[in-house]
């Protein structure tokens, strides 16, 4: 692409259908808004520049684009009078187009950088209007291209197509790319001489067919073109993601033994020979290497995990987890901002927050970090070949030693050195009889409470 | 509705087929009896007297709509001679039926209010007789409605249709309506000449076109009409009222982001805004406000959630709990019969039960209510703003006064006063070298037991 | 089945679409390899001796098998130049086969013992040959079976297909089955003049038409016969088990609220009135007695369950757990290696390994049994009608005798006599207003990072 390609996505629509304070934009598919993933495929499918218009929502729009993507150009349209007057909304980075202008839309979360290439490709290959189809499977309701010895004429809506253009199976999905030196022209000879008095960017087809400019079709596929408009349209576009994720990491060569119970984010990364078992969920930010062992009702967020390491059932793992080589992570076990090291074992109910474990070192059942004191969170350092005794509380800022060993049930709140035992528990005493005073007094009670 | 209206529901059968110790009806759909389902249709489509026709297993029924429905009135079938011979069971509530009379089944759990209600009208509106009739995909097994001139004139079984019989769609349902003046004469005229010797209350639509009453047919769906006669049915049932649930929690504006995984009950009632993440199951008397997020793997029973709280992963709501605006409840966490109030949280590997948390509270990880001394329950309070340290055993009845602090590891067994620290664990000794010499020791042993 | 049968099992292709470095067949279906199911298959279709060809990982499948079956004949196949070839390595299995021989494939992990005794039953009615046939839904690409006279006569690939060859639904499935005699020499004329230069099994069929053998076709189903080549096949191949085990734990009695989200092992077995909620997952060696109720989000391994008994939600049972009538597992919960006897609790937060809990026992929320020192596993030793405390450490070898009882958070490291009462924690303090001034502390801190 020598020529620069600017992306102008329009997001400023209501949304009303999603029935939601949260503009539809920001709605997440597969862990991501919706924007974002249009704006990553934009610039994975060629776009040098991407400017998004908003309207409804704005200022959540603008904060959370500022996060995510602090380059695009964004552009307020303050009337919503249809998607030829949301592209003249950014008719400041228009100014700029000298080489391609591509139009996508904010709600099809799942269009391809493949499907955007080819537009652009399209627009250098000699064409100044490229418009993206599809082939629905029951086309009822949709736009259809008409075209003619070869070329594209017009778009012609369903409610104005007679019996030989609704037999058209081509349908229109919106989304428009233009050569950026026509694109000024076309939009100024848009009306809205229509129902709803709008400006249709689809019109500008038929303008440019007659005003002899070179038009064309690019085709993509139905799941790539679906719009957002309400939750059950928003499920059905994760479904979609889901569906596809699934089948890439199993053709990538790992087993999911039912894909349909595993929930990927749309940036989780999985190496080969993983097996994932049933009902495991994937977080943002998750790399997991070779040979690791995802088990049943595992739940993953901004974790690493590395090969051969064992996690769950029943693991959680938050953000900045890092599970070293061959690590057990447990039941009913929560790792947060922890390195645990090769080998380590965290195998049942305990929380590690704040924390390193030193490799080899074996952490016992209902071990707890106490890493936060109501106001500053601390850490805990546990070194290699460690002993943690079950049911142990680690009071934070503290360390255990290469090589020490904590008694079960103690309460550890000064270091413990390399090599040392720790030990803070009250001593056991056993009490003949006491139980059974105990339950008799309990008994006698019950009956003084149930009699009249 | 100003004529009386009753509905006679037929719940004998033996339902042989669920191979069952539990009598059929009493199978649950969505967390409720499929009985049950089938009165409170009855009644919120119309019928102001609810009859139900009890056999197999009548105690066992009888003592369950005892509590479920105790205005319904009960009449045994003992011996099972066929549904008009069920209907007659019950005919000391048809004496007092001078309005309409439906006949509805118990294994229908999915039948719609609106579709009794609408039987009801067709009775209202000048019929003598409605028959509930349904298109399915393939009719084939299923009894005709046959129609002349736009009156239904007779019921073809299957085994009984010529060709032009079998070519119709509409099929029988098996629900009834009846003016209730006419069932008495009609009911006495059915007879049992066929090969079971069973008295067919469909028989009653031949009788009463012979004796010029005017017949109609209300349309219903394949989905309503579904009998359930074994646990694949169960379940296929358990599937329809699920996802027409799911349909509509996402369009009253509750994004689920795996439909297929959330299961709801019967009376789960969600706000707008709230986001369920995949595998969340709700248990019956579940209400959710605007706002709440409840994520992966969590499991709700009669439990309420305030606004924008954050229930779960892995988190447990049993009946009582009740989450104030903006509470946290995490990972591995148990809360029971407690209130935990505005931005309290109780966050990792807990048992809060029947105990009442204060807002803004923190209870730390591992943190357990002994609640029951193995006779009793007792509660715990904790008052605002408190700190419980983790691993924090708090022996009730017993209490914390706002603003207190626990110390991590702490068994609380006396009530903590406003602002006070309890303190309630051994202090730490370190054995320098101790921990070296009980490997040492194990070794040992290892070696020992593994020499000849 | 007088005269002996043979199987040889076909197991050594490389399996490169799988991506694994794990051998093709020991994928697992269900919690067993592929090869371990057909091998199954075998011996329960009526085979006495099996063979299996081995190739790729030759020394991984072979250690596998020398545990699973043991008293398989291996064969090491060293080049790969197809089926015939294959089963020429078994040639010295052969010698010995004056009955039949069936040639089955190590990646059918679906085949049915009934189709494989048809096979056998169709040469003991004198077919000197057999081939299994199946009809799927779309034939492309799959060569058909042709027969004349009621009589197979050629095996035809689809690219040598003609339209009427075509237009034949019934395809080769690859499984054959020989009268033991005729086998060496019909291998003897299979030659290899064909694209691949390799010797095809199937064109066994016209050379013994020619040579005036008997053939024929046993017909199998789609899902018995699917090949696994990779980790998509392999995930359609558990999905195919699961619906098929689903449905019959359904229709022998067992209340699957949502089927397909629940995941059998391949020798899971349930009684009667067994109720299992969404999201259960059953690992290999499970029994379920019946009027069990297995909770949503439980996890079972090698445990049985005796009836009456409650599970979960979130129980996970590792292997060794024996859970007794009526007794309840509840959340969060892990059972390894250990009874839990009639009628006892252990309902929150727990580990309970290597131990036994008695009759009627409770055990207290938080409980851990520390069963492991490092180096040896030790048992903990619960009595009947036990009531252990909340929080209680129970570090082991350790014994509680019937009817004691530990307070809450004790940790026990000596014996507790019978109707003792162990306490082994330290007493609690209160320090007036030292949280306030612990807060305050906190506060001026914070203030102090905080400012410049």
């Amino acid at each position: 692409m020598t020529s620069s390609c600017l992306a102008i996505i329009l997001a400023a629509g209501e949304g009303t259908r999603m029935r939601s304070s949260l503009p539809k934009v920001l709605h997440p598919v597969a862990g991501r808004a919706m924007i974002d993933h249009v704006v990553d495929a934009a610039k994975a499918g060629g776009a040098d520049k991407v400017a998004v218009v908003i309207g409804s929502g704005a200022e959540t729009v603008r904060s959370h684009l500022g996060k995510s993507h602090g380059d695009a150009l964004l552009f307020e349209q303050t009337e919503r009078l249809g998607t030829a007057h949301a592209v003249l909304a950014a008719k400041n980075a228009l100014v700029e187009a000298d080489g391609s202008v591509l139009v996508l839309f904010g709600d099809n979360p799942l269009i391809r950088p493949g499907t955007i290439a080819a537009m652009l490709q399209a627009l250098a290959a000699g064409n100044d209007l490229v418009v993206l189809g599809f082939e629905p499977e029951n086309p009822t309701g949709y736009g259809r291209l008409v075209s003619e010895n070869g070329k594209l004429v017009r778009i012609v809506e369903e409610k104005d197509a007679d019996a030989p253009t609704r037999a058209v199976r081509l349908c229109n999905a919106g989304i428009m790319g233009f050569k950026g030196a026509h694109l000024p022209a076309l939009l100024e000879r848009i009306g809205n001489a229509n129902a709803k008095k709008e400006y249709y960017l689809t019109d500008a087809v038929e303008i440019a067919v007659k005003a002899g400019l070179s038009t064309t079709v690019v085709l993509g596929d139905a799941i790539e073109v679906q719009g957002v408009n309400d939750r059950v349209q928003l499920a059905k576009a994760e479904a979609d993601f889901q569906a596809a994720r699934r089948l890439a990491a199993m053709r990538e060569g790992a087993t999911l033994i039912a894909p349909e119970t595993v929930f990927f984010s749309h940036d989780t990364k999985l190496g080969r020979d993983v097996t994932v078992e049933p009902n495991v969920v994937f977080g943002p930010g998750v790399t997991v290497a070779d040979g690791v062992s995802i088990r049943a009702f595992s739940h993953l967020e901004a974790a690493h995990v590395a090969s051969g390491a064992i996690i769950g059932p029943y693991a959680r793992l938050r953000p900045g987890a890092d599970i070293g080589e061959n690590a057990h992570i447990g039941n009913f076990v929560e790792i947060k901002n922890a390195d645990i090291a090769e080998g380590a074992k965290v195998n049942h109910l305990t929380y590690i927050g704040d924390a390193s474990v030193g490799a080899g070192s074996n952490i016992g059942a209902g071990t707890i970090t106490c890493n936060y004191d109501g106001t500053f969170k601390h850490r805990t350092t546990i070194g290699a070949g460690v002993f943690v005794g079950s049911h142990t509380t680690l009071v934070a800022p503290v360390s255990v030693g290469d090589g020490g060993y904590t008694a079960a049930g103690s309460v550890v709140t000064k270091d413990v050195p390399a090599e040392a035992l720790a030990f803070g528990r009250a001593h056991q005493i056993n009490k003949p009889g006491r139980a059974a005073k105990i339950r008799a007094d309990l008994a006698a009670k019950k009956a003084a409470k149930t009699s009249p």
